[in-house]
């Protein structure tokens, strides 16, 4: 097993960055090409950093909020003291995908930092951008920290699509989490499906943690209840994409299925997500907006063109996992055990500035 | 919709032939190859036909013994009088793959029927073969129309992975029960999970419905908790590879997924699948041999070559649905609701001669 490459359990970890600045430029890591090839996109205009969230050059919800902060800088440049080209280059990038809250939660503080158009506003940009980045690289550190105090007993865990350092700022989300309970000796194995149509858990997770030198199982999504029941985990870990003021929770399709399983199987369900991911203002899961990606994404694995007529090819990005199916939730802030709404208000009514 | 290559409700239908003999010779649909291409490999030896069932040309528990016993045929042609030979040869088709109960099952008939190896022994072999072909069809429409007296409300069905005219002799057994309700007006929608890694829900049972002109839903495996949720299937209707003397059901990996979830969902759970899956000699579950399959099938979906060391890939080709879990198994020789080991005794014992 490679561990020259991540971290091991001696604490040299070396991340993986998904978004960097750099030369008045968005560099952003191709997740589409991993883990084959490690190849940065060079965005240096709002709509390709809005072509490259699209088109999942980037992904992962906060990740996505840090890369449209850059994108964002690079709108306040060109934009320069033209007021309706900025709004123009904005609203673009907050288009780019319609789920993730941290996108749009990222572009109004990058806006509310560096105020309306002008000549010099795009350093004050600059500026947002890169606390953004760093806040969320030390929330990923601190959110490992409280979860992984969860986790007392060595245990094998499942987590799903990827919520590590190439979603995040760095060090991960769920994956921040298992890193740090096996940094302590208390995950023996992470279980991950594969995540289709993207293969965030084959491509991206097991990568990522293999890197580390974290032992990890993939199998296809729907082995996941056979390995529940074979290697009853503790914990099913994941991220969310965006979380409603009810505790319902967005993430990956297939978070949902396994939330219900691992009920079945009595491991217990931890959501991991910094609080740019909560979204006070949708009330409950049922209006939070589902991507439904293009059909292609699935098809395209059956090597056949075009799908014979009559076939309906239904591809959701994501599924709503209710609040309460949620044991922990996990957030910079602190936990919430059995989210609902008053514990949610009383989380994000704590420190009303951030 | 494209309904004149299938049946429609008028009822003339054109199966589709997984399995034929002609010329001495067993002809084999390339499954592997569909939707794209209808092409049939010709195997002339037991040998070749073991292969085919190995590599998937062939697949499905009944269809699995059709072409076993017509690979037996070939045996016998080819061992002439020598009976260690026909024993090698059998032997060969009977490991071909270790879960489906049907292949050993249609080996031993075939080899009580034809006898020893003798000069002209294998037209017997081949009459017994012809019957196995001509029973399965038959068992098909049996349990379409007992299935079919269960649906009686239009409603929403999903099933899993292809158990159809391509696993069978033809029509199928869940989706022979499928088509059979179709017909009568009480199946709404059919929703079934694309099935990694090989896809036979994408490419081979949305092809088979597409072509009846009934509709059907693919999506991502993981989006089936999301569909029964969303869309309130009143079954899960699916095939079996093995059936335990205490009705365990063995059946691709993600059928016991989806009984938990449809459980979890209001759902029914209706196994289909003639008493020649039924394997009386395994007493449950946990003594059926599960296939694994090499990880490079679910690995080569990444495009990226070898894995990263570290990644343990798991590729189980079925799972085990307890029979707690079944509302309702379906054979040829009659329903048993709840299945257990003394109902499925009765049901065995009934007719002791088949």
């Amino acid at each position: 097993m490679d561990t020259n490459q991540g971290s091991g359990r001696d604490g040299r970890w070396q991340p993986v960055q998904a978004v960097r600045w750099s030369d008045a430029a968005c560099l952003l890591l191709d997740q589409r090409l991993l883990p084959d090839e490690e190849t940065y996109l060079r965005c240096t205009t709002p709509a390709e950093v809005a072509d490259a969230i699209r088109e999942m050059v980037v992904r992962g919800a906060p990740a996505i909020g840090i890369a449209a902060a850059y994108g964002a800088v690079l709108a306040y440049r060109l934009a320069g003291e033209d007021e309706v080209r900025l709004d123009e280059y904005l609203g673009v990038l907050g288009q780019a995908r319609p789920t993730a809250a941290n996108l749009r939660w990222a572009l109004r503080r990058v806006r509310a930092a560096a105020g309306p158009a002008a000549a010099n506003a795009w350093a004050s940009a600059l500026d947002e951008a890169r606390a953004i980045h760093k806040e969320d690289i030390e929330m990923n550190y601190a959110m490992g920290r409280l979860g992984a105090e969860l986790i007392r007993v060595p245990g094998n865990v499942v987590t799903h699509c990827n919520a590590g350092a190439l979603a995040t700022g760095g060090f991960g989300t769920a994956l921040g989490v298992i890193r740090e309970a096996w940094s302590q000796g208390h995950v023996s194995r992470v279980f991950v499906g594969e995540t289709r149509p993207w293969l965030q858990g084959s491509r991206l997770t097991a990568w990522e943690l293999s890197r580390d030198g974290i032992p990890v199982s993939v199998s296809v999504d729907s082995a996941m209840a056979r390995n529940m029941r074979d290697h009853q985990p503790s914990w099913l870990i994941v991220g969310a994409d965006r979380i409603a003021a009810n505790g319902d929770v967005a993430n990956k399709i297939g978070t949902y299925a396994l939330a219900v399983l691992a009920r079945a199987h009595g491991a217990r369900v931890m959501v991991v997500a910094p609080t740019s991911t909560i979204d006070m203002d949708t009330p409950s899961g049922a209006q939070i907006p589902i991507e439904d990606r293009s059909g292609g994404e699935i098809w395209a694995a059956t090597g056949a063109e075009p799908p014979p007529p009559g076939i309906a090819l239904e591809n959701p990005a994501f599924d709503i996992t209710p609040a309460a199916m949620i044991d922990v939730l996990i957030t910079e802030k602190g936990i919430i055990e059995h989210p609902d709404e008053a514990s949610m208000q009383t989380l994000m009514g704590a420190d009303p500035g951030t």
